[in-house]
């Protein structure tokens, strides 16, 4: 609870419609879509950057913590408030305030999600390239927080490619702004790509330039399956090394086929070791060439089947195999936990042999979704935490899987961030000077640590 | 001078021949390719991340100034070493330790030369995009320090979109490592990204993983001139928001092409205000329907002449025009200043015409070279420094170039840093609290401000 001074001061700065403290409004606020939950002592909607640097100048004043929250679609407990104090709730804060495709820039605020910034600029022609799994109801403040990736960031890259300036609010209420409309700025350090992927430990954005790209005339979408895991590896590896870079290239192995086949029937191969959906896009003519290509480069791998999309429909109906996998492993279990661990592409058939021996070892079904073609694998657990048996066997699997991606030379999160899920395993990736030189540049930032406090820093 | 205690502490990390003391072995590492000088007390070569490590612990305990340096090609003075002290020079370290194309990256020391990564991954098919003008002699420790971007940045991006890992000696002499081998990796802060840039001023890098891209297999080259520079503009912003992204687009103002005209005849047409060189790279059908698109659009523009090249060779005799321009302007007086601000890119031409008035009002020859694509223009003032009242002239040009471009929502550098040239205008494009914040971070990762101390912060 908090100190009635601190709540009318609050109150004064959003009114009482934006303020909440009611035990049953304050739940909705206490998870994400990771596993654990704390409970806030308030929630504030926020619908200025003034306004923000006012609940920080009251929270930096009584040293109560603040933790910025979009949709709460993080996976990694990002915007969970483990230390309480003030979630602080941009959902309200979602204006588009300029679109200018000449320039190739937009600005908008936090609360934006991020299916609605591709609405507003499809009729220029243009498209914001980061495509989260999450992007029909997740933020761009939350992209930001957690420098989102997606599918076509194989080829596009992920948000922090994307931001060219931010205005941020600091822990003291200060208000500062970064980067400029300038594609091209070298000017003092690159503070956006600081805050960018810092989880709201640094400061909270309140506006951020957004670069954007042209639509590509033409889209070209396959679906190819394979006997042998090893032979779709090698089919990665074959187009990538010959220089085709595919929009998305995604590897669902053959737990995740069959789980979605128990599920929703839509005809993929249950022996298949690997399934592969791959896409192009640019210019007709190029895309009709790399597809020759990588026809001819997947049949030489030993492909079993190729099924290509004609229409956007047969594209859609492509793409909902892929699509369907988390939420037909949400199904099979009270709980899902979707892990995110990166290894360098020509790895990614010995990790997945390995997350399968791990599942075998400790009897859990493990599902493997990859961006096979940058080598980020997302390992689905369907579980119950309250079956506590079963719960030891899943933290030990996962204990596991991030010591195999380190020992890979693979990382802990291509595109979902560390949050609560994976702090304790930072050691396994980052010496313990830079672990610290990261707690020396928050503290410089962020002095009382009231910025989303008890997170990976 | 340095104390002989401090002295004798440097030579026995890199002995008697990798320091030097006197006087005429320290003036050639007093200056750089900006006009400003400073004597360093000492110079030191290191070959190891373990030497700067045992430099800096030195330097730490004596708290005297270290100023990296590759090859001391810079122009705005980042490595000139205004505190005195040592300049740590990197280019004996200069090892390609691995080239690794089926997972994309290589692991660079930092004193190799830019040119020779691209020769080392040439017969592999592969490429290092950011291509500097400077790339056949500056390193990419130095092209690190200062994000420097070149003409094909404006499709493949700067020197920081290519940095997937760093080693990096502290000022403490601590080594830290931040990223990994994978393409995609959100672990803790990305520290790549803030260190590159910072032109020293954080730590020195000691190794780097560098990420590389397979060779376009064609590239087509074409050179446009127009009457007019207003119909030059609309050109670029016609192609660019056509959703066509040339590999480069590079324009020369009518001051350039003359001052080029009158050292090499070339048989540039010096009636044109605006003559526009553009590449286009990837996939050879892409490229030919790209090109005729082109064609019509600089046609409709009110393009006077169109040449192509049709062999490597015609390739190389377009470039020679916009390569020989700044040494062209460099002949024309004892110095040359190449500035280097960015506007956004529909703000190019109404910024050429600043620039002109601003040259004619203080008589003085400037020529602008810009990528246009990006909006990145560099300003190039050949004038003689020890011509006091001149030098006054050329000081307050460019005063009204940083004020015109901040005014046009543009920025101070796009690919050359601040150094010393411009730590003064930062003002101009950011408020008080964000350069304080960038201090706080300085200060906190160099609390005794020995890295490249008297820069911009």
């Amino acid at each position: 609870m908090l100190d009635i001074k601190i709540k009318n001061q609050l109150i004064e700065v959003v009114g009482q419609n934006r303020y909440l403290d009611r035990k049953e409004e304050l739940a909705c606020f206490s998870y994400d879509a990771f596993i654990k939950e704390a409970m806030p002592d308030a929630v504030v909607f926020v619908q200025t950057a003034d306004e923000v640097a006012r609940i920080l100048k009251v929270a930096s004043e009584h040293k109560v913590p603040v933790t910025g929250r979009g949709a709460g679609t993080s996976v990694c407990g990002a915007p969970i408030p483990v230390k309480n104090g003030i979630v602080l709730c941009f959902s309200k804060m979602d204006k588009i305030i300029e679109i200018n495709t000449a320039d190739r820039y937009i600005v908008v605020e936090p609360g934006v999600v991020n299916a609605d910034i591709q609405n507003a600029l499809a009729p220029s022609g243009f498209f914001y390239p980061p495509d989260p799994g999450s992007m029909n109801t997740s933020t761009i403040g939350g992209n930001i927080a957690q420098n989102a990736g997606g599918p076509r960031c194989l080829k596009y890259g992920v948000t922090m490619d994307y931001i060219l300036g931010m205005e941020v609010v600091l822990a003291s209420g200060k208000i500062v702004k970064f980067g400029s409309k300038n594609i091209k700025d070298v000017t003092g350090y690159k503070l956006c790509s600081l805050f960018c992927g810092s989880e709201g430990t640094l400061g909270l954005v309140t506006q951020v330039i957004l670069k954007v790209l042209p639509i590509p005339e033409t889209v070209k979408t396959m679906l190819v399956t394979f006997g042998k895991l090893d032979h779709t590896a090698r089919a990665v590896s074959d187009i990538i090394g010959s220089g085709i870079l595919p929009a998305a290239m995604e590897l669902m192995d053959k737990m995740t086929v069959n789980a979605i086949e128990d599920s929703s029937h839509l005809g993929l191969d249950r022996k298949a070791e690997g399934t592969l959906l791959i896409e192009i896009d640019g210019v007709k003519e190029a895309c009709e060439k790399e597809m020759d290509n990588i026809i001819e480069r997947v049949k030489k791998q030993g492909a079993l089947d190729i099924q290509y999309a004609q229409t956007p429909e047969d594209r859609e109906r492509l793409w909902t195999a892929r699509r369907s996998a988390y939420g037909v492993f949400a199904k099979l279990a009270p709980d899902i936990l979707s892990e995110d661990v990166t290894v360098p592409v020509s790895k990614v058939p010995v990790m997945i042999k390995r997350i399968n021996k791990i599942g075998e070892r400790h009897g859990l079904k493990i599902g493997v979704l990859a961006h096979a073609g940058d080598g980020n694998m997302h390992p689905l657990i369907p579980a119950d935490r309250n079956n506590k048996e079963e719960w030891v066997r899943v933290e030990k699997a996962f204990d596991e899987i991030f010591h195999a991606a380190a020992e890979l030379d693979g990382t802990l999160s291509g595109e979902h961030g560390i949050g609560l899920a994976k702090s304790d395993y930072l050691p396994l990736v980052m010496n313990k000077d830079t672990i610290e030189l990261m707690s020396r540049i928050k503290h410089a930032v962020d002095p009382d640590n009231i910025l989303n406090p008890g997170k990976f820093v």
